[in-house]
């Protein structure tokens, strides 16, 4: 049972990194010009798609109980303002790679160490009463979500043509 | 043991079922006309990525070895060939939105009739033999991969805004 258990835990890990590694192919055909390019008229720019991607994946770490953020300081640009709409001085499209390579690197990193069992373990938006009432609310369900949520906006990414 | 693992057949599916259910909302708002639009200028219409995404959902009947296939004849113009460069006579916006019903109605019950341990058998693409070298292609593989993809195909078509 252990080695379905581990099983599931894997392939869930393998469809994470699959997407996070379309993301990086990408960034990769991108220059630091391209990403001010909206995605479609009028849209997200890739700029900001990669920031609110960065900014949601290091919302995980303190969600997934797995550590403090590194980036608390990007929310208000991707997270509570639309693109465009931030008028401080946002970190560079260099200073974001930079981000997003450390958020996912820590992340990662610290999701191929939980266990199955561990994986079925509540998340932290969730208090331990109503998880025993509500046992589907488990890191599980966070990093399923977290994984559609990259792919949906990396499929507005790629129609952004990329330098290979 | 058992408890777990139908924990985690459970969340799969429920991710599953979710981006299907975001595109049926999506559709909802989109006349059969408004299908014709493309999600970006020289990019797929939406027309297309229906007709693609129920092609490749209806493909998983045999690959998950569920059953039949419903609409084999959607392969030529949704996969095999481009948007636009297909040049027989397609099916109607009308037709293309009862296939997508039909074949997710059909895959989404026959999965969540699999047992957890069903969901980490061989798919059918994959023999026994190899299977028995590479425990990971198996259902669940298949699952997780076509749910990122209709994510991300999702992604592109949310572009394009809805009448509600």
């Amino acid at each position: 049972m252990a080695t379905s258990e581990s099983g599931f835990a894997a392939g869930v890990l393998a469809s994470w990194n699959q997407v996070i590694g379309q993301v990086d192919k990408g960034l990769a055909g991108w220059s630091d010009e391209a990403l001010q390019t909206e995605v479609a008229p009028g849209r997200n720019r890739l700029y900001y798609l990669l920031g609110h991607l960065t900014a949601v994946h290091d919302r995980m770490l303190p969600l997934l109980r797995l550590g403090d953020r590194l980036y608390p300081g990007l929310d208000q640009q991707f997270l509570t303002k639309a693109d465009r709409a931030f008028t401080g001085e946002g970190p560079t499209a260099a200073e974001l790679r930079k981000a997003w390579a450390e958020v996912n690197g820590k992340l990662t990193a610290a999701l191929a160490q939980l266990s199955a069992a561990e994986l079925l373990e509540r998340h932290a938006s969730v208090s331990e009463e109503d998880f025993a009432k509500e046992p589907h609310r488990n890191r599980l369900a966070v990093v399923l979500s977290r994984t559609t949520h990259a792919a949906m906006h990396e499929g507005q990414m790629r129609l952004v043509k990329t330098a290979k």
